[in-house]
């Protein structure tokens, strides 16, 4: 077998590893996008999908690993496709769990929904998650685009925007709790709303969880030291 | 190469995988343990320690991905032991990032030492964060142990005490934002607690992470569709 052929059919191989990956990052974002809106209106039957369509996903992940698999197995690649190979691996790993995140938020559409029986008590509040929900989904879309393109410095920008995200949870903490305060007859409705805030903080983490692995696949270095800036920087 | 050898140098590779893994659960327990030692005393000199040994669990994580990628190119393994050697490869990426919040715990003491010059003002709600330190370890060294054991029941029950992690994440964030409020001239200072309480709640939802892929190494299937006994359990 000419080397060149190996080469090909392992450009052809990471070509279809990428796609893979490309397509779990969609379907999350998906998830994300369905489940806050299905909360938003709500849509228990929304709800119910987002959470059937997680099995999609999953089925990806257990595809990635089946391909990254007998890639290091037939094609033995090294040094940076090999890095690439098992980034692939490790950040399905990721993004299968970033799609539970959402999974999760869905689960909770029926509860906070079927409390507003009669009450047509509207949770005020609850109009902040869905910029948080889409902070947290830029970051994933954000990430795998710098998986796609290699690109380390979009990586670390990933890795820096975390910090907002994290600003964003502590306020939404300190908004609900006051609510929950003020407000004594919503509160296990406004718990579970503390619950999506804290899977969005989560899907932000694992974003940048992804970030990381992809700088270390692109350049063969840890991100400097994963100091983010310093503990200074997110402390604002 | 007789069948019998193959199965032989299998095992060999697969108990070092084990080996490794499990050493680097011990380190990462000790980061977190003398991270939170380093924040009670208060000692930096101890904390400068935990941040420079991390590089520690960083090689073995290494490590294990180049014993990972070989076993898998010599060995080809099938089925259960295939499952477990991309396991062992997943887990460690994430027992490295459990190291990565311990590291950024010790970051965070010099910050919170310094502020405390001349006042001699003891921030009470410090005393809490023990205890939350050593249920998140714990969560680590079950998840670890059950990794070892090949035990999917021990793994699941990490997952399932996932959610009282929560709760006294949940407590002490809120006695944490009344200190301060009670005592403005902390704030800083209990910024910093916080993100130290939200670092342990992030240790033990990658514990709850590690549990997850034991239990699909051992059993091939995902853990009861990561109901985690369902929503209504978390909240209470």
């Amino acid at each position: 077998m000419p080397l060149d052929h190996t080469v090909k059919a392992f450009d052809a191989d990471i070509g279809q590893l990428r796609g893979m990956i490309s397509q779990m990052g969609g379907l999350a974002e998906d998830a994300i996008a369905q489940a806050m809106q299905a909360l938003a209106r709500p849509d228990p039957a929304l709800a119910a999908r987002v959470r059937a369509d997680d099995k999609a996903i999953d089925a990806i992940e257990a595809e990635v690993e089946r391909l990254a698999v007998r890639i290091i197995a037939l094609r033995a690649p090294m040094a940076v496709d090999l890095r690439e190979v098992v980034a692939a691996l490790k950040i399905a790993a990721v993004v299968e769990r970033i799609g539970d995140y959402a999974k999760n938020i869905a689960k909770r559409v029926p509860m906070i929904a079927n409390a507003n029986d009669g009450s047509d008590h509207r949770i005020e509040p609850i109009s902040l998650l869905p910029s948080m929900a889409r902070m947290a989904s830029d970051m994933v879309r954000q990430a795998l685009d710098a998986f796609a393109a290699r690109d380390p410095e979009a990586a670390r920008r990933v890795v820096e925007s975390d910090a907002a995200l994290d600003d964003f949870y502590d306020s939404i903490f300190r908004t609900l709790v006051t609510y929950m305060v003020e407000n004594p007859r919503t509160i296990s409705q406004v718990a579970h709303l503390l619950f999506v805030a804290k899977n969005l903080e989560r899907i932000g983490d694992h974003a940048t969880n992804v970030a990381e692995m992809v700088y270390f696949a692109a350049t063969g270095t840890q991100m400097a030291d994963r100091d983010r800036g310093g503990p200074d920087k997110d402390i604002r």
